[in-house]
C-alpha cells in the first residue's frame, strides 16, 4: 500500500496514545495532560505534557499536522531555479516530536522525532532521529541504545545505522563547547524512494523508528530509576541540562523553525527542562565520573 | 583631546576598576575573582565575575581588547561594493560587558556594555547600552532608572535619550514571547562624528554612559536589597530568568558574535543566570504582580 497523509497522521495520532500509555505506566506518579491548538494558517496539534512525575520531572509527547503556503525556507535552490515548486506551493506537515526530562540524574534525558512532509505537486518525504543524553554516560546502557537501534536500521537497510548514526553525531552537537549533546542515536531526513528503497520500504523503516522509542526508553528507566545520587549529582544534572538548554535555542533546527514562523511557544518550548543551572567557569575533577561523561562527548564513537 | 585607541583601552580598565569596587562595596560580601585569557588571533581580556554573594548571585563585569583581521559581517554591503574595506582591514575592538543577577527577585537584573571600534583605514565607532530587568517592575524604580539615563543624555544632545531609548525597546525585545526583556534602557551604535556631535563630544557622552552604571545600580541594590520575599516570589524571578536565557541564546547580537567567531566561551555565556527555570504553560494569576509586570513588557513605555 501506498500511505496517504490521512493514513499517516492518524498512525502518528496512534503511536502519540501508545508512546502516552507506555510512560505512563513507566513513571507510576502522574498522568499527561493534554492541550489541542489550532493553527491560524491552517492545522493545529495534541500536546501531552507531564510534570512532576515519579519519574518524568517534566516531558512532553506533541503530536501536530498543520498546513498551508509552504515556507520559502524548505524549497530548494535548484527548485527555485527551474521553477519545479511555485510559491503557490501547498505543503502538509505532520509528527511527533518528544523530549523527556527525569527527575534522576541516573537517568538520561530522551528526544524523538518523526515527521512526515509533502507539497501540493507531489514531491513528499519522511524525517526522523532519536538521540540518548546521558546524565551519566553508562556504556552498557550506550550500547543498548545504539544496538537496539541499530537492529531497527538493519532490517531494512544494510548502510542506514552508519550513515544516520554519523548524521546524529554531526547534528547534536554543540559547536561553541566542542561537545556531543550526548551519545547520539539516528538522525534522517528528506526519505522518498531514495536509498535504493522505495517510499513505502523507507516509510516501514520509519515507523518502526516510532514503535523503538517506548520499550528502548522504558528499559532504561526500568534499569536506572532506583540508583541513588547525591546533590553533586543532582548539581552537574541542572549544568547537562544547561548545555541542552544551550543546543536547543542556538542549533535546533525545529526550534529555530518555530520561533521564526510564529509557532506555538509553549509547544515549541516544552523541550526545555523544569530547571538549569550554569555556574562560570566549572570544571570537573580529575577522574571523576563527570570528566569521564565529558570525554566520551565526542563524535565517532562506536557504542557496539 | 582626540582619544587614542590605548587612552580608551586604559579608560575602560580604570572603569572596571572603579565599578567591581563599586559593586564589592554594595554586595557586601564577595570579591570579584579574576581571570586574564589571551585570544589566539590578537588581544585578550580580563575578566571579572562573582559567585554567591551577599546580593549578587553571579556577575561578571568583564573588559577586552581584541584585534585581527576584520570579520567579514562587520564591512557594510556598501564598504563591500565600493572597495571602501579591503580585506586586509585590521580591526580593534575594546569594550567593557556587564550583567548582575542578584539572589533575591526583588533586586533588578542589570546590563550595561560599552565598546569602542575601529579599522586600519581610520574608520572609527563608539556603541554601548544600559538595560534593567527586573523581576517585578516597580514604576518608582523604572522612573529613577530611566530619568538618570535621561540627565545623562541630556547634557550631551536634546534628542540622545528618546531617540537610544526607543533603540533599546527594539533591541531588547523577545520577538517569539512579544515581551520585552525589563523595562529598557538605551543602546546606541557606531557613533562618530554624527548625529550633531563631533567624535570627542560623542566620546564624552559615551564616558558618562559608563560612569553612571555603578551610582545607578547601587542605588537600586541599596533600596531593595532588604525587601522579603516569597518561595513564589522566587520561583517567579527563576522563570523570568528563562527568558533572559531565551534572549541571550536567541537574539543577543553580543553572544551570537562570541560563539560564531570562537571567543571565549565562559565570558560570553557569563551573561546566564546561576539557575533558571522553565515551567508548561505557565499562566500568571488575575490582578497579581506577575500579572502586572508582564503587563509592563511592552515597547514605547514613558517611565519618565
Amino acid at each position: 500500500m501506498n500511505p496517504s497523509k490521512e493514513y499517516i497522521t492518524e498512525w502518528l495520532k496512534a503511536l502519540q496514545d501508545e508512546i502516552c500509555k507506555a510512560l505512563q505506566t513507566a513513571d507510576g506518579n502522574a498522568q499527561f495532560k493534554e492541550e489541542n491548538w489550532t493553527r491560524e494558517e491552517g492545522g493545529g496539534g495534541r500536546s501531552r505534557v507531564m510534570e512532576n512525575g515519579g519519574v518524568i520531572e517534566k516531558g512532553g509527547v506533541m503530536f501536530s499536522a498543520v498546513h498551508g503556503n509552504t515556507p520559502d525556507f524548505l524549497i530548494t535552490e535548484k527548485e527555485h531555479t527551474t521553477g519545479a515548486i511555485s510559491e503557490k506551493s501547498q505543503f502538509y506537515a505532520t509528527g511527533v516530536s518528544i523530549v523527556i526530562h527525569p527527575q534522576s540524574p541516573m537517568v538520561p534525558i530522551i528526544h524523538m522525532n518523526i515527521r512526515y512532509f509533502e507539497m501540493s505537486n507531489g514531491t513528499r518525504w519522511l524525517g526522523g532521529g532519536i538521540d540518548l543524553t546521558p546524565h551519566y554516560v553508562v556504556e552498557e546502557d550506550a550500547k543498548f541504545f545504539h544496538q537496539q537501534l541499530k537492529i531497527v536500521c538493519d532490517k531494512h537497510h544494510a548502510n542506514y545505522y552508519q550513515k544516520f548514526k554519523t548524521w546524529a553525531d554531526d547534528y547534536f552537537f554543540i559547536k561553541h563547547r566542542n561537545e556531543t549533546r550526548g551519545i547520539g542515536g539516528i538522525f534522517f531526513d528528506r526519505l522518498n524512494d531514495n536509498e535504493e528503497l522505495n517510499f513505502e520500504q523507507n516509510f516501514a523503516f520509519w515507523q518502526e523508528v516510532g514503535k523503538t522509542f517506548a520499550p528502548v526508553y522504558t528499559a532504561l528507566i526500568a534499569k536506572n530509576k532506583n540508583n541513588v545520587y547525591t546533590p553533586e549529582q543532582k548539581q552537574w544534572q541542572l549544568l547537562r541540562r544547561g548545555r541542552y538548554v544551550e543546543f536547543n535555542l542556538v542549533y535546533d533546527k525545529g526550534t529555530k523553525f518555530g520561533l521564526e514562523t510564529n509557532g506555538r511557544i509553549e509547544s515549541i518550548l516544552m523541550s526545555l527542562p523544569a530547571n538549569a543551572s550554569w555556574l562560570y567557569n566549572f570544571e570537573t575533577t580529575e577522574n571523576s565520573a563527570e570528566a569521564d561523561t565529558l570525554s566520551k562527548l565526542k563524535k565517532g564513537i562506536n557504542w557496539i
